[in-house]
């Protein structure tokens, strides 16, 4: 390895490691709980299903682990809305809120302490009945709300990136962000370690259920950090306070091809 | 957030954002490709099973992925040595390898660029067929080598896990460990962010694997980092060159308490 590069090679791996500090949490100061979800921004809201037993094309637990794959080319066929419904319902589906004066919020997918530290956007192509543009996940309501129509997003999403063009053209591009102080008012110095763990339950579970109904996925963790923020409207990602959130990881999705 | 703990914070912040260093990689130079997976240093090697349609008690994939939840408590009953290698197949199975100069393992999970930087460790308790003890996956080969055997390591689970008796009591803990120069020869100073989003994904499937067999598990992030490398034989944790490997995550796993 290349000296110059060490450095930063050695704080990663520091941070994959459990640290050794002793830090109290905002948590046991007793300062304010962060929200469990960012709040609705808009008054374009579109209600998400929860009944997908008619859109399962293959329900076998043990066919969906052996053919999971990472895909990159999806049929021209728009996903529906159930579809979508499903595969946000699969990756950060809320099945109960607990507690009463600390809340947290039970999901599809595990979180270290159930802090849950993610938003889900999307960059929306083909789908049954949504125009065109960027979205946003409430998962405490099940519902998609729509930031901006835009018809032109598939270059600037191909650009975001890093040319990956078969994700900017898809019919559906998840991206999570992290809202670090979710997971740090209670995890301090070990939270931005366990969010990267939690990321990436998200995303299995996304392959996983993209296998169940037929479609593909591929996983993206090559981006423009700055591009893909500013895409998404994420303006504190180099905030150093609570209100910091930045993309995180993300994944293309889409129609698998029929077999010739 | 106290100003002594921001350093490590925002750190620890960087690492999960995409880098703008365009760093030329030991891949790119030319340089040895690791090995795909840690070799087998004993001679005690138990084969494992492919065949697992017999052993799934809930087969349906929708009912696998809303039933998931975390459990720490675990019947008395062993697991069979199928059921764990049902387990050890869904979390690192190797379906095929790719390549001819660069190789690459196909696994039932994704890793970026298929680098798959981990080794699975087991600490068995209850498992038919094995004696309590530290195991070994070798998934080129579907085996498992045992690395030592001991009957009284439950205690000495439970404190390289902060106290956690369910998880050193448990049928199995398994421990995954990073080998960072795997992934860090083509990705460099993103490799570590990769790894952790690729090992969420390994847990993510032993979650689900675990309740289509009528397992429960739990998640464990938090650990004491030198006892368990330590409890591990992992002497090369704070090594800064190619041979480094240390835990990065963690779960117990045991047959589900019949609800009464």
């Amino acid at each position: 390895m290349e000296h110059i590069y060490k450095q930063k090679i050695i704080q990663g791996r520091e941070i994959m490691k459990t640290s050794d500090y002793e830090v109290e949490s905002d948590e046991a100061k007793g300062l304010p709980q962060p929200l469990l979800s960012n709040e609705k921004s808009t008054d374009t809201v579109v209600q998400l299903s929860k009944e997908f037993e008619d859109i399962i094309t293959d329900g076998n637990f043990l066919s969906v682990l052996n053919n999971r794959t990472s895909k990159r080319k999806y049929a021209e066929e728009a996903l529906t809305l159930k579809e979508l419904s499903f595969l946000l319902w699969a990756t950060q589906g809320v099945k109960g809120v607990i507690g009463n004066k600390r809340k947290a919020t039970l999901r599809t997918v595990p979180s270290a302490g159930a802090r849950h530290p993610f938003e889900t956007y999307l960059f929306v192509n083909r789908v049954e009945g949504l125009n065109q543009g960027l979205y946003h996940y409430l998962p405490l309501t099940h519902e998609l709300e729509l930031i901006r129509e835009d018809s032109d997003q598939e270059n600037k999403v191909t650009k975001a990136f890093l040319g990956q063009s078969f994700a900017g053209g898809a019919p559906v591009c998840f991206v999570w962000s992290v809202v670090p102080y979710r997971s740090e008012w209670r995890y301090t110095v070990d939270a931005q370690k366990y969010a990267l763990l939690d990321a990436g339950h998200i995303c299995q579970n996304l392959y996983l259920a993209g296998g169940a109904i037929g479609c593909g996925v591929c996983a993206i963790g090559a981006y423009d950090q700055q591009l893909t923020d500013s895409l998404i409207g994420l303006t504190r990602a180099y905030s150093l306070e609570e209100d910091s959130e930045f993309a995180v990881y993300a994944a293309a999705v889409g129609k698998k091809v029929k077999e010739s």
